[in-house]
């Protein structure tokens, strides 16, 4: 179990703070919009996955200050696309670049926590797809102008959006967001599916994700929410393939600690008090999917 | 083509009568809540597999008397999680547990015939799962308290939920359900577009999804509802692949008597009288999909 | 770089004329409820085709005189089933048989331009299928009956709808239309997802969807439109899959001529004005997946 001190981590791109089991990220370019440099992904990546691993984290929320002009107006392109590609990268040629978005949007998709995005601001570009698109939940202002705009700008959505989006809310409305570029309020009928609450002000939007992260926090167990995370990115080709799935997990979660209090707080008619944590308590039986490796041949990590 | 009297198979748990082609089967264990024991996940797997090779019945409602206090209230958990595990699994290991929850979705979900979960009240756990989501319609009152309790308990989503509820309304959606474990109304926009039809009061479920169910059994064919079901459950893996599918079927069901009655009443251009049946309409094409063996080593059946 | 001229091309069942950039297909057979016969199926077939290849074209909208009886009746069936069968086909048996409507989707789902269905009166069957579900958007008269009929006609439903409703709406609203061959207006919530635009009038059906083909010809790359299209429809198999795509694909379109116009008009804030061309700019990596063949041992094509 490591237990970072995320302030003293040399973030400048974000600031963290660890409120209880609440991982608090919020985007520091407000005067940029919000918008990504370098540094942006490399220390979302980095956050998420401390917290993936740091047993005290059990929901982590990205938002932005609610007086930003944006939550995330997308990559900063004043250097061009040039600013995308990585030297390295380039020596091996163009097969062997990897999407910064979307090696964030893997990290944030693959934390085992709760993950949590609170929109409250304007959002476009990378603002809609890594910032989003991966989390649990998203919470968002229904004023905020949402845009994809992708296919305004001679290339193609990116951050495993054209994987997610439509897994999310189904093809019909992906393709309505991906594949017109256009802008739509959070409220409307085309993307309102993909919140799990719509917020009337901006400055209602992380109250009411930090409200509901500590109250999923104070009532579920990391190791269910875990594997339930697990079972729902990865459910198998089948009903059948996923009933074997979910059998080993239940069997396997029955016996921890955080599934006997579930039970005896059940029978007991109190609420849980779950101590259970992914380093202790997951088997060897996790995950149970194998990923691609998504790696260039000289990449370091 | 096997005709049990339904009444004489000496079921306890539920109710069981035909009437017309529509299979009725009530919930009878409204003092318990209608919570699960060992009985009932039994007495389902055997009437809907019975219903699935009964030539007369075209339609089964799953339901629970509207005056109980509730349509399933979960599992019976009173003696703890033991009583979920069999000692014949237990014998072999960990890995040879078979979710009681998941083998009667697989039995629902693969049973040929139309299925109808009349949901006239609360509903939680498996009454959430296996008694809802395999099934191909969803008929459920307004004020039905859904809950999804599992990360609250320090287990996960059973029952092949989390493989059938991304499908069914969308991983945005399923998000909301499984990872919270909170209870939402039926009439939420979270969980209202699981449901064909969301009635005000207890009362007008059953009578509503009855009707229905009469509806279609006059008005469809047993054997193409049977390949539609096989179609949408087992599309295959590219818009390529399904047109091989669907064109075999198209093909065959063409030549069978339903078929031939399909196009003569269209012609006539009167209500079609369907006579087909599975046992004796359909071809060896079918099923086209494999299925995943989800037996454990030493299992009986 | 093919350019028909698509008015001397012989077509009598589809009118078909280039606004610009926008192929417009009108549905010639009013008087018949532009219900299918053969000739219908191959003439949107060769259309679609044309338009794939011709650089001119970015946008396809198909529709129907907002006075006609119906967008489409669905198939001719005066004939019976018979006039469904190929006598080619018939030679080699009933698995060489090839869905005519299946057929069509698969030209408009793999046709790399944005097509648009723009429904302006009732629909049913194939004109439910072929007709809407493959294009990109659709367009809709919030009064017009939809039906797919199927189960009612001893049949299935076919041209790949059992893959593109369930993928487009989720299986919970595909069951609801494909399960019961029921009618629903657009306005009704079992399938109202399913469109980009749903407007009160049959009137107002085409102009909006005219204008919208427009705006999107003006504002996006073609280039990024074909990719973007590949991506939703072939995003890998998981988040890790899809990244290697679309960063392939970032990565190659960032150095198209649209790509760099993308950039160059992002930093000085002007609209972009593409040049792309699909014959041009398209390199060897697209596409990266591979199809099923469909066609049978003795087909010509």
């Amino acid at each position: 179990m490591s237990a970072p001190n995320y302030s003293s981590l040399g973030f400048t791109a974000i600031l963290v703070s660890l409120d209880g089991p609440v991982l608090v990220v919020v985007m520091n370019r407000a005067k940029q919009r919000n918008s990504w440099t370098g540094a942006v992904p490399e220390e979302l990546q980095q956050v998420f996955t401390l917290a993936d691993k740091d047993d005290r984290v059990k929901v982590v929320i990205l938002t932005a200050e609610h007086t930003a002009p944006a939550y995330c107006a997308g990559a900063d392109l004043s250097g061009g696309w040039d600013a995308l590609w990585a030297p390295e990268e380039e020596k091996e040629g163009p097969h062997a670049h990897r999407d910064t978005g979307g090696k964030t949007s893997l990290v944030i998709y693959r934390c085992r926590k709760i993950t949590i995005a609170a929109v409250n601001g304007h959002a476009a570009g990378v603002g809609c797809t890594a910032m989003q698109l991966p989390h649990d939940f998203r919470f968002v202002w229904a004023g905020a102008k949402l845009t994809f705009p992708f296919v305004r700008r001679g290339i193609v959505p990116e951050a495993t959006s054209s994987y997610l989006l439509p897994r999310l809310i189904g093809q019909s409305r992906a393709n309505s967001l991906l594949l017109t570029g256009a802008t739509f309020t959070a409220d409307s009928p085309i993307v309102a599916t993909l919140y799990h609450k719509i917020l009337p002000t901006r400055e209602e939007v992380f109250p009411a994700a930090l409200a509901f992260a500590k109250e999923l926090a104070a009532t579920t167990s990391q190791v269910s929410v875990a594997v339930a995370k697990g079972l729902i990115q990865h459910p198998g080709d089948s009903a059948e393939e996923n009933h074997l799935y979910d059998s080993r997990a239940m069997r396997a979660l029955g016996g921890t600690a955080d599934g006997q209090e579930g039970i005896r707080s059940f029978i007991e008619k109190r609420e849980p008090k779950f101590t259970g944590t992914l380093s202790r308590d997951l088997g060897s039986w996790f995950p149970w999917w194998r990923e691609v490796n998504t790696k260039h041949r000289n990449a370091k990590l």
